[in-house]
């Protein structure tokens, strides 16, 4: 596969910038519990993985650096990543005994379009490491081959590089018609969305192979499905289809056309843990040291808590995405309407329906 | 001294940055005609005095690293790493035959309120090698240590970290009252000036010289003026007279008080080459491979022109400072007052009396 071949995403990709109300520096809470429930596994697996002797790492004037590719604005980035970095020196005082550590550099990676001013804002309050801004898309290569010791993603690889053509194609067996997302209750659609998984995830993957060193980790945390879960039977997925139960409403009213309506799907997939492990054993560069599934507390809090972080959390991620397909005045009302619908469907957002799970892997890189 | 020291430069220090009328991507040809000028010592530069084998970059796994320090928002940027890279394979070509050269990692620093995501659409626009953001003041450590080939400064090294203390001190014998620079005329205010321009570099030289490898080079352009030549007798130093004088003119109309317009300096020291080179050798971590003066044509053009680009050049570069200072309407009222004043008094930018000059200096990183 070619390395390279995407070379940008749209812009709407990108998540809400600023520290205004609406952006997701201010709403990512979900994002941030996703960090909080990983943190203990990332400090297992630096320490019973990584070794920095035959990394190379022992000596003073050796730096580990370390990528958080889907960055996006923070705070969540500089959670993981410190946390990476807190483990990483824990390994190394093990590993060394009390031989000094020289240090880290960070490269934070996301679209051109993220909003790096506001991330390099936050991020300068409290510097302890280099670090680098790494603007542009991670289905491509973007550091130099064998440079990386450590790579992070968390809820990034959900997202697709483009929506399938097929399920927007209105003569495909795969036309997508009445939905906005992959609600597995169409084979034909289904196959689409998962092929372009497939595709998105080894071009990460290869990616990924050429820059980090042998005897590297990674990490990617991303939204999935339990087995035989279907998207419309997940509170995630349930989610999605109110969201587009809006843009239904919105078609009946007139207010957008059917065609409008029909154009438009989320670029999101959420993968069963198997249909990864077999892309990640199809690419070949890494072992799987551990798949586990994330539990976090983020749905533990009031009703009304809840559906404002359903609403303002989703405004955060999708409002680039729906203002550029609909316009602006289009989104802000779906966003309403979906307040009061999550109101009325609260079940949807309550623990118990809410059955996707958050897949934790952790990949060694093959030393060649 | 301590690197790292100085942590945050202000915001006003930052560029004009988005691409709108008034920004400095628009409005910074005076900074592009610096670059082009020195286009050809670069490559002679290189030619001459970078040995790639002695870096041990004859392999094609090696990156040849490069950083652009205070790069702002382009294009200038853009030209000057661009014409390093072709410099460095032209010579890979001359030191390797035809063996394959590997590639390059740019970085490009400015500090951390600078325009990113302006630079960054700009940068990917066109992308043929590694870039990433550096966001920082570069009088501290910006990168691991002897991890940097190359590195490249132009015109910003006339930009002072802050502006002597002194300078503003109605009990100081350096007080500066009536003149908004160092203008050349007051020994005492010189001497602070002076004192603040060597700390500065000795700073930024020390961070350098732990980030270049030994062999490395780097290239500093920055304005200064002639051996004896004062400030106010250099075009330059009579432009930003005439700014003062606008800003007088406020004074006197109790637009603003004597107050604000005495606690304003520009952080600007434009040096002679001897006083650049006494601080370059008492760091010692350089060789002086070359010092010059650039010549460019940016002035053989329109009355007209020159008067533009006089005003919205000030503007791109001295806005945030003024605003900061005095508020927008002040600085919108300044820079009207501004393009009467050098309409009138023309000569001041007219080739002639421009006789500031641009500093070009290679030095190479001693190997320790």
């Amino acid at each position: 596969m070619a390395i390279g071949e995407i070379k940008e995403l749209p812009k709407s990709w990108a998540m809400l910038g600023g520290d205004g109300p609406e952006s997701y520096t201010l709403n990512s809470s979900y994002q941030k519990g996703v960090v909080d429930a990983s943190i203990e596994m990332v400090d297992d697996g630096i320490m019973e993985k990584l070794d920095l002797k035959s990394l190379g790492l022992e000596s003073t004037n050796d730096t580990f650096r370390i990528a958080d590719f889907g960055c996006s604005v923070g705070p969540s980035t500089f959670f993981a990543v410190e946390n990476i970095m807190k483990a990483v020196q824990h390994k190394h005082h093990a590993q060394f005994n009390n031989s000094p550590f020289s240090g880290f550099q960070v490269f934070f990676n996301d679209v051109t379009t993220n909003d790096f001013n506001t991330l390099f804002k936050a991020l300068h309050s409290n510097e302890k490491y280099f670090s680098a801004g790494l603007p542009g898309t991670f289905f491509g290569r973007l550091l130099p081959r064998s440079t990386l010791h450590f790579a992070h993603s968390s809820y990034c690889l959900n997202w697709l590089s483009k929506v399938p053509k097929e399920v927007l194609d209105s003569v495909s067996p795969a036309w997508n018609k009445g939905s906005i997302q992959c609600d597995g209750l169409k084979k034909e659609v289904t196959k689409a969305y998962s092929a372009q998984f497939q595709s998105d995830m080894s071009t990460f993957l290869e990616a990924r192979a050429q820059e980090i060193v042998g005897g590297g980790l990674m990490v990617i945390i991303t939204g999935g499905l339990p087995d035989g879960v279907l998207m419309s039977q997940a509170g995630v997925g349930m989610y999605y289809d109110l969201l587009g139960s809006c843009l239904i409403d919105m078609a009946e009213l007139g207010v957008i056309s059917e065609e409008q309506l029909d154009s438009f799907n989320l670029p999101l997939y959420y993968s069963s843990s198997k249909e990864i492990e077999e892309i990640i054993k199809a690419n070949g560069n890494f072992s799987i040291e551990r798949m586990d599934s994330l539990s976090h507390n983020i749905w533990k809090t009031s009703r009304e808590t809840k559906i404002k972080v359903s609403v303002t959390g989703g405004r955060a991620v999708f409002q680039g995405l729906l203002e550029d397909h609909f316009g602006r005045e289009v989104a802000e009302k779906t966003f309403e309407n979906f307040e009061t619908k999550l109101d009325e469907n609260f079940s949807i957002i309550d623990g118990a329906a809410h059955e996707h799970i958050d897949h934790f892997i952790l990949l060694k890189r093959n030393v060649n």
